[in-house]
């Protein structure tokens, strides 16, 4: 299985402290992420102010887009991003035209353009299924912060999801208040993406703890 | 029942343009939405430009809060909004995190703080009661953008769905392409908000076109 990716969530509140986050832990780190409340507070020049500060990274927009899909995915792959998440309560109509949108995007680009359907609990697998059926290439498990907050931790349930979704082919991420710690859990599934946010954002040393977990990843993958 | 308000939502991708949008059918809006795709576009310095612009009408965030709902909250009720959007896959947690700001920014402000469920039909009954026993006042139901242009109308399913949130004692609203001649299929119901954003919007005279929403609410509402 291949090694999973590093990505930071830069959840600040401006363009600057992100840049001044993302800095700090720029070696160790794949893929960088416009976190939903920077995109809230910034609104899209965050993605082109990230886009140009790190031009070899990968970017995503956590736009979490709920409709009007060709509207949001033009306005976020236009600014530079390289996949853009999507909020599993979207219908199929809106998560189709962002897969056809995002091929279309790679092909002028060049790039590998691709959506990422970023799941809670609130889910079925009908939807999965229909997922399936429209191409999507990427799930985000997503351990939601204010469930974190009260106290719940990554459990079984979580695992046997993320399985279940990796074994339906889907390139998957795991976000929600990662840990190096929580990495061991997750050990025998073909993880693309591991988010960290707080956990490097928070850490003394960022770089170090973003040489931590990739030290961590290559413990259980290859 | 009581004469549903009229609500213009502002998806310009500028907020110079949302304000010319805005002022064009100013006299009988009731509330003003900013929309989900200008805050992607803008951040949330469109909100408060919007409120310092119209001081008296209501303002909704369109946030589509997925989670963190005490940082987007604060953010928004921050900036100027009266009401903010959670979309339905948040976990009850984050709604249950908003209730609680919403209240503690009314008792601050001594204006009417609410927040709005937003719905797509990738729902269910049992979230419904979540959402009660945690006392959300409102809920948003929304035909999806993307579902309208594959040809789907507003139809049985929807109505009975809104009928059935009202009878659980929600303020509804009401989007989704909604035109003039739709308004008549919810007669029966008490319908708190209709949204109007491409029917005012694209009108040769978007004040006559608010106007005529309002003559079709008192037809079937006083």
């Amino acid at each position: 299985m291949a090694l999973p990716l590093l990505q930071i969530a830069l959840d600040n509140q401006s363009i600057e402290e992100a840049i001044i986050t993302a800095k700090k832990a720029e070696k160790y780190i794949d893929i960088i992420e416009v976190g939903t409340i920077l995109l809230a507070a910034e609104g899209k020049k965050a993605i082109s102010a990230i886009k140009n500060i790190f031009p070899d990274k990968t970017i995503v927009a956590d736009g979490k887009i709920a409709d009007a899909g060709n509207i949001f995915g033009k306005m976020f792959f236009d600014a530079g991003a390289d996949f853009t998440t999507v909020i599993c309560a979207a219908e199929t109509p809106t998560i189709k035209d962002l897969v056809i949108l995002s091929k279309k995007y790679s092909q002028i680009s060049g790039k590998n353009k691709e959506i990422q359907v970023e799941m809670t609990n609130n889910f079925t697998w009908e939807q999965v299924q229909d997922w399936q059926k429209v191409a999507v290439p990427q799930i985000v498990w997503h351990r939601p912060r204010d469930s974190q907050e009260t106290g719940k931790k990554w459990g079984t349930k979580d695992i046997e999801i993320v399985k279940k979704l990796a074994n339906c082919g889907f390139k998957i991420t795991i976000t929600g208040g990662v840990e190096v710690e929580d990495i061991k859990l997750f050990k025998d599934i073909p993880i693309y993406i591991f988010i960290a946010g707080r956990a490097i954002r928070d850490a003394k040393d960022p770089e170090a703890k973003a040489k931590e977990f990739k030290d961590e990843f290559k413990k259980y993958w290859s």
